[in-house]
């Protein structure tokens, strides 16, 4: 049979449009959550919404829900992201998901796809945190994660208030308009990858089964500073030294783990940090995430053998933050993967390695996600791409799975 | 026989009295070269060199050079060191060379004990390079090493040139006061040790045989900066695993080399430094110093065998400087050995690591140097602190020395 799909000239489009809004001149975006730009983008939403006979809600975390009305009364099926980028970002991450929703919805409302279900194009507040920390603050407001209060006073660098910003954007709303599980019966995300394994696999779409469990990790190193001229080494109690090892350590023993284990030491500190010093006190971060909740249970096991004196130089950790492994609806995993299959598109099953909005909606409806290749794995960068065509898989996969919700 | 000494009781308020100059009220001192406390410091110097009957010169980089006349129409014999010191430095460093010289003086002075050569107490500008860039400039420049015009032009953090502070001092002379071979025969230098190696060894005199030579590497690692929940272990390039690899082979191979190598990495720079990005870029430094130049050539050779790919990413290493072994000269280092033995007084042969204004003098005149202790090996901070009875015996053993030099 011949399947529904959507447009992609309008696909086209929407990605061309929407990439003015905080356009760098290099290719890329600055889009800051309730910045000028982020702005311009929302009214061009709610204008095409519009025009599409679609009714606008906000609620009081300027979340945006714009719906097309469906034939019986029942809760709404609900499909979206972010608009906000980080500094510097792409036209894909975030934005995407709101544009294959809409183009979704456009493509429902123009062909006249019947549907029992209102069906519902959602926009999440400052999914980034890049300009108000933390990040998915706004889904995380509305599923009980983060304390409202304590998010109206997070600031910019310039001092504004989340508050402030909110109440001058022009979106703040009800919050009887918040997601809540009696009005809505599903969540669907379309996301890029954000990372190589979709194009090194040669595949069009990530089956999302969840959100990879991690932990985070900072080691602490306490040395001796002493002049690099004069300390023979048997006296040295030398803190980079004694990370150098546990670094290793790490490295030689998580390897030993499933492939899928992924870690990183991304941050680094050396103090004093002069070359003719030797380093009294050094912080490492260690972040690892698995989707199997047993193997960052081994992860831990693994931190907790480092001795708490290496090297002469007492050595200790403590665990940032962690997140369990989020699992998505599996009826809406199959159909995801049922869907690619129909449209003859290459699949994969995956976990997402970084946090979506759907990680928190998922404790509230079912929900799923999608994943779209991100060229060489590149994101929150400039060079961050997704090939029109992968785009238009990932629209096409998110209108089927909303219909089959609907019918099912 | 009895051997002369200089007076402890002296020696208390000289270290007492000159502990004022830059006091942090923390037990060290703040004296930036040129800065106040180092002019306050220099009246009182020049005050007590008055006092003793010596005339006073000063050169055209504010050296001072207090001298008090031989009985023949011999060059001069020359001793001292700086009284500038680094922020929260401490009590010994550099001043106590110019005490010691100081009170040998005064005591050959006020025992009037004979000698032909005229005898200069010295004061090197500048020699921490803590205010002003570089270390041990005002001895660079008279002995050819720094050109002074570049030397003239270096700023301090307000943006004051070394020339403007020069000018300002008071203690700017002439050319024709410099140091010169034709005018000087002999610089002996008293330092404390600022390492460990006396105190632990209980040896109460460091006989200097010369400055170990060394170098200054800069290693750098290029990788590629990507998402640490998305990319898979297989596919990075982790710059900054790379350095750890690097620097645990450094360790590895120059441990193998003869035990008086001292080796650090003082310096690591990590970046983009996010905990959830893998680093693309790290950097760290490599200073070596031994005193057998054979010893340091195996040095180079093994950062020669680092690869320039290592976990995938593009390593390179470029050296910052270096310096020769620098040697003392023998016939005083067999005086310092001998009179510290005639003292009564634990004494070993060592170089030292740390620059001094010595290094530079040596080429110029037959000089060499003595160390004191440096409890708990401290330098270059406020806990620096060297007990009475060593500064006394170190002022013994140049006094001697001196008078040797005189004789011979």
């Amino acid at each position: 049979m011949d399947m529904l799909t959507c447009s992609k000239d309008r696909m086209e489009d929407k990605i061309r449009i929407f990439s003015k809004f905080g356009d760098t001149g290099k290719g890329g975006i600055t889009r800051l959550s309730l910045s000028t730009a982020d702005l311009d983008a929302r009214e061009e939403f709610c204008k095409r919404c519009i025009a599409l006979g679609m009714d606008i809600k906000t609620d009081d975390m300027a979340n945006i829900y714009a719906t097309v009305p469906g034939e019986e009364s029942l809760p709404a099926i609900i499909m979206g992201s972010h608009i906000d980028s980080v500094k510097q970002g792409g036209n894909y991450d975030g934005i995407l998901g709101v544009l294959t929703a809409l183009e979704a919805a456009e493509t429902i409302v123009i062909e006249k796809v019947a549907h029992k279900h209102p069906i519902t194009v959602v926009v999440w507040t400052n999914e980034e945190g890049a300009r108000f920390d933390p990040a998915m603050m706004s889904s995380g407001v509305i599923t009980g994660k983060f304390n409202k209060d304590i998010m109206l006073a997070s600031k910019d660098r310039e001092g504004f208030t989340f508050k402030e910003a909110l109440e001058a954007s022009g979106y703040m709303g009800e919050v009887e308009n918040r997601m809540t599980a009696e009005k809505y019966r599903a969540f669907v995300e379309v996301h890029v990858e954000q990372g190589p394994i979709l194009e090194n696999e040669e595949k069009d779409i990530g089956i999302l089964e969840g959100v990879c469990g991690m932990v985070n990790y900072e080691f602490s190193f306490i040395g001796q500073a002493d002049h690099a001229g004069t300390t023979p080494m048997k006296y040295r109690k030398d803190a980079l030294y004694a990370a150098v090892k546990v670094i290793q350590y790490i490295h030689d023993e998580l390897d030993k783990l499933d492939s899928k284990l992924v870690y990183t030491t991304g941050r680094m500190i050396v103090s004093p940090n002069i070359h003719t010093v030797i380093p009294d006190n050094v912080k490492f971060t260690l972040d690892a995430r698995h989707q199997d909740p047993n193997v960052m249970k081994e992860v831990v096991e693994i931190i907790k053998k480092v001795p708490s004196e290496i090297e002469k130089c007492e050595t200790s950790y403590e665990e940032l933050w962690s997140r369990k492994t989020v699992q998505f609806y599996p009826k809406f995993v199959d159909y995801v993967e049922e869907n690619a299959k129909q449209y003859g598109y290459s699949a994969m099953k995956m976990y997402s390695g970084p946090g979506h909005d759907a990680q928190f909606i998922t404790d509230i409806i079912p929900t799923t996600m999608i994943f779209v290749p991100s060229e060489n794995g590149h994101s929150h960068c400039e060079k961050e791409f997704t090939p029109l065509d992968n785009c238009l898989k990932g629209a096409n996969v998110l209108l089927q799975t909303i219909l089959d919700i609907d019918k099912n």
